[in-house]
């Protein structure tokens, strides 16, 4: 079967508090307290909306990174960092159109409290939310909940299925005609409508119903990032958006074939899926232009608080009494752990190439992460988009701006326009809600009755 | 020691989605989706802004009331009801003085995910957030969290204390000054003011630290509702709002000096616990007016609709059968619970009374429950409230309004022009925080040192 891609891709922004280079915050005019600053948040959501862009999304994990004060002081992304949700909740307050995406684990929240939290995230914004449902892979996350540690991974995604099939359920307590308020009769809800959940499974009990009425999209807009064999059924299976590396484009072409195949056998249309993988943007109006702009972020970045950042993502490495202008020595690479070289490929590529300093590494892996750069002028920035996308390597971009919330704006003013005029991109919203912008069907309610013949032919 | 009221008093908007009276979603003009539309909710919260309260309060239980749907589908303040965090946050981004406080349960939450929950709200609110601390007190609730029922009362409370201890140790992860952003050494933050909590308790154990930074308040202001001997322990310590019943003057002088006169051995002063019955206020511009409100109000009441509410509250009482236009029986009194006694004193005077039909007791039990009716002109509702004031049983009230946004805007057109033109309520915010509003302090965080010799003389 041959690739077949949507006509438009889909752009989501994948928002830093101060941007996706360690050295973002240490940038001219980015406010110090971005994190927690609801008019910062509110301007990113803002820019992303002018650029018609899908979503913006807001990653999460429960916990600091692990590692001496010392060290961590000089990491900025996991150490303060808003609460999704409410910040959410707030940004759809003073946005319209922008969907509203974040992670939260399955892990350590209740089924109950989550569909209530998604549930209504998806009132308040009017049908703009969307979960990226993750099972948390740092130990240390364990322990700000009462454990000795992570459970298993096979039964952290066992759990997570059943998890998201009692949250799904109590999403559809209500029918979505469920509120008559009748006068006559007293009722403020039809009682044939409420539906109680009883779910009694191998992990969890839940009796429900849900305490609020059917979220307007039906159900928050699914999200996943897991590229595990256990990840990867499970977003066949349940995913609507799948964020992923993108290393390569062999690499992003191979998981996407990998993705979609696997769909069928749980009767889903190919199209109901959007793969989206990460890109960290650097354009300029020229090549030159951007080039500089990557000298300069490498320039600024501060080594300590580099070497912090890279140690912190490399733990199976120890960088430690290092040169920083000496390359790396192969007896440190040798004791880089399995779960490192599966996350961070790219870094370790870098590691092993010969001659590469330590301070160059580190600016190359700031720069870019594990990720592919997509670099240059609005044309080059867009060729490698449209390839991308045009042969079976993405539906769209997860797109990870240096710092904001400049390169956001560059982003919107730059590359949007020149996607547009190829129409690889919306001129405009056609809806209001996420599942408009994504092309994602609204799913029926699991108490709802299957259409009659007639509906059906 | 004679009582000594504060200069004025505090007010707090109880807030329904539909009003406190259970015909208020009968009412020509109020929006059947009132629960879960951000717009109701930021116009309540607007109106009560314009009214200079304190602030806005959404009670919260996550669960529906417990019965089977012919009964439950005719009641509706816990049948739909927003999920507060997300819904205040939002409120927070279209408001700009008035406090926003939520319930939210020890016993069916994470202290990690509460503290981040509120900590953030504290943030996106510049510094108007509070939490009511409950442990939840309905068996129903449970089977929502993978629970057969409630632990005891007393192991909830001592849970409840760590549980509280926790939360306000995270807040503290981070001091105040801890964002010190210098270029120079590439610290984002200075490592000696992170603070990991490391808590291992009876009950919980959470390492920390918390990746927030310190709320704006140092804390959210700590609200409380508990009326057992556990609960009033708890709320001496650590309270600084508590919302009590109210079920008559006396009961209220009693709770008031017993709650303040508990406070010493914690080391508090009276002045920063504020004692705030709740009171359904109906107010027209005469006392006919009001009058008419409350009949108005008692006659739309569908009688099954009446009945189921009084049903759900009262669950001692089997009022199945009963002919609406005569007395209840004895035999059907006796059989009231202790609990009901307890929570639903006032109800169960009305059923002992003899002569009073079914309906009227319904009506009347729907215009008050267990609280103390205030009600007549702006000059009578004020009169009232100032001797409650004056006379040590409040230091300011929880207003329930029967119907929103209506009786809302009656009581901040009406009631408090009266109470500050007697010098009762302030005229204007004196500053931008909830604290500021209450005039509770700030409190320090538990890694500062003790302020130096000099400045405490």
């Amino acid at each position: 079967m041959p690739h077949r891609p949507p006509a438009q891709m889909a752009l989501g922004s994948f928002a830093y508090a101060f941007g996706y280079h360690p050295a973002a915050w240490l940038q001219p005019g980015v406010p110090h307290d971005a994190a927690t600053s609801l008019a910062h948040w509110v301007e990113l959501a803002r820019i992303a909306e002018r650029g018609k862009m899908d979503f913006i999304f807001i990653a999460d994990s429960p916990a600091v990174a692990p590692g001496p004060n010392e060290s961590i002081a000089r990491w900025t992304n996991s150490m303060n960092r808003p609460e999704p949700l409410t910040l959410l909740a707030a940004m759809a307050a003073q946005t319209t159109h922008i969907g509203l995406a974040a992670t939260l684990s399955t892990s350590f929240y209740e089924p109950y409290n989550v569909a209530r939290l998604f549930g209504m995230l998806d009132h308040v914004s009017h049908g703009r939310a969307s979960w990226n449902v993750v099972t948390s892979d740092h130990q240390a996350t364990s322990y700000n909940f009462g454990l000795d540690g992570l459970e298993p991974h096979a039964l952290r995604y066992e759990k997570a299925r059943e998890f998201f099939d009692i949250v799904c359920g109590l999403w559809d307590s209500y029918d979505d005609d469920a509120f008559i308020c009748d006068p006559g009769s007293g009722y403020y809800f039809h009682p044939d409508r409420l539906h109680p959940l009883d779910h009694k499974g191998k992990h969890y009990s839940v009796r429900g119903p849900l305490n609020l009425a059917r979220p307007p999209q039906g159900r928050p807009v699914i999200a996943q990032a897991g590229g595990s064999e256990a990840g990867k059924e499970f977003a066949a299976e349940t995913a609507e958006v799948v964020f992923s590396i993108g290393s390569s484009i062999e690499e992003s072409r191979a998981f996407y074939a990998d993705l979609k195949g696997r769909m069928a056998k749980f009767g889903r249309a190919p199209d109901q899926l959007k793969v989206m993988p990460g890109i960290p943007v650097y354009v300029g109006r020229t090549e030159e232009e951007a080039d500089e702009k990557l000298a300069r972020l490498g320039a600024s970045l501060n080594p300590a608080a580099g070497l912090s950042a890279l140690q912190l993502f490399m733990t199976g490495v120890d960088f430690s009494g290092l040169d920083l202008d000496q390359p790396v020595p192969a007896s440190r690479i040798d004791s880089n752990s399995n779960a490192s070289k599966a996350i961070f490929g790219v870094a370790e590529q870098l590691l092993r190439q010969e001659g590469m300093t330590l301070r160059q590494m580190i600016s190359r892996w700031a720069a870019q992460g594990s990720h592919t750069l997509f670099k240059g002028s609005p044309k080059q920035v867009v060729d490698q988009m449209e390839e991308w996308f045009s042969t079976g390597a993405a539906d769209g971009f997860m797109v990870m701006h240096p710092v904001m919330p400049h390169d956001l704006t560059d982003f919107v003013e730059l590359v949007v326009p020149e996607l547009q005029r190829r129409g690889l991109y919306r001129e405009d919203y056609s809806g209001t809600m996420l599942r408009d912008h994504l092309g994602l069907a609204r799913p029926a309610s699991r108490y709802a009755a299957p259409p009659a013949r007639d509906e059906v032919a």
